[in-house]
């Protein structure tokens, strides 16, 4: 964990508190495990901090229901009704965004990534959120369902003071230029590759 | 996400079900964010699963809270009250232990230091715990407070079906290589390098 303490001053004419509560761009790339887990993580610790958190979640599949969205919308209802931490929405991408359906054509996938986008978009100028989880949303940038340069700079002129954390693979150089932090998740060694398969409470 | 799918078969011997149950060891090392977070992710989607999970945190200091505490500590409470989830136990390794605590000398770190490690031992044996998270663990065994072939040995041998996710840079190569699944979290870009200070909801 940093210790909180800069290695350097920047000579941004900025306080150090305007600096300290300015907004981030963060990303989670690369092709180890823990970009989407580490994303929902920060995701508790907002809610903590009484955030409003809007997960907008790029899903392989509508069925899919990960482990963090029952124990998030689970942290959001305490909030409505005892008042602790933050609300908690959690979209995907309409009713029917999946880059893995079977029924849908290439077109109907690009079609509603980019009116998922266009939600964000929304969401982002009515700052309705502190923290929005972008989940696995660098896919339909990389396959060129969204413009990247309309992602960028949407995310770096928005109003107020709104976190952003996108996860998934491959980001754009654009993207990661514009953030404020990145880590890329390198996978070291996967039980995948010898054999193990995926398993509840890990995976799921 | 992975997708499910091994990419060998392993000549081990096991079925698909042994094979799909086989507790892991999981690593978060490296220098960028989240290792500990994604550690904390894991933790809640453990809960959901109805896992008793078992933190054991080796901390910059016990006064310290992180909001993952809380928000474990309060899915526990909703596991006692309703019985959603999992039960969740916090330790701080004792009630002092801290290896920025300025009153302390080394020979005490290292004392409390192998004093929680001996209680993390006492829980393997006792398998109190279905995932356990050993946060910033590797700094004990980097610095020689307790023994990282001890260390290895008991994971290794641990008894019945326990996860164990261990955190912090510096991974000791004998750790790695008993692990089952190893992530290395990189930094490309931190705010802190340009003065960014640390802020709510996002470091803590």
């Amino acid at each position: 964990m940093p210790k909180g303490v800069p290695t350097t001053v920047p000579d941004d004419g900025l306080t150090t508190r305007e600096r300290r509560n300015r907004p981030l761009i963060m990303v989670h790339t690369g092709p180890g495990k823990g970009k989407s887990t580490a994303a929902f993580g920060l995701a508790m610790r907002g809610w903590n901090q009484g955030f409003s958190i809007g997960v907008f979640q790029f899903v392989k599949s509508a069925k899919w229901r990960i482990g963090e969205q029952t124990v998030l919308e689970r942290l959001g209802e305490l909030h409505e009704e005892t008042g602790e931490g933050g609300p908690v929405t959690w979209h995907k991408m309409g009713s029917g965004w999946s880059w893995s359906r079977k029924a849908g054509t290439d077109e109907d996938h690009a079609a509603d990534a980019a009116e998922g986008w266009q939600e964000i978009k929304r969401a982002l100028a009515e700052e309705r959120h502190d923290l929005y989880v972008l989940d696995e949303f660098t896919y339909p940038m990389k396959w060129g369902w969204v413009d990247v340069d309309d992602v960028v700079s949407t995310l770096v002129n928005r109003p107020g003071r709104q976190h952003v954390v996108i996860t998934g693979r491959h980001a754009d150089p654009r993207l990661v230029e514009a953030a404020n932090l990145v880590t890329e998740m390198g996978q070291v060694k996967h039980p995948m590759e010898v054999g193990q398969k995926g398993q509840r409470g890990i995976e799921w």
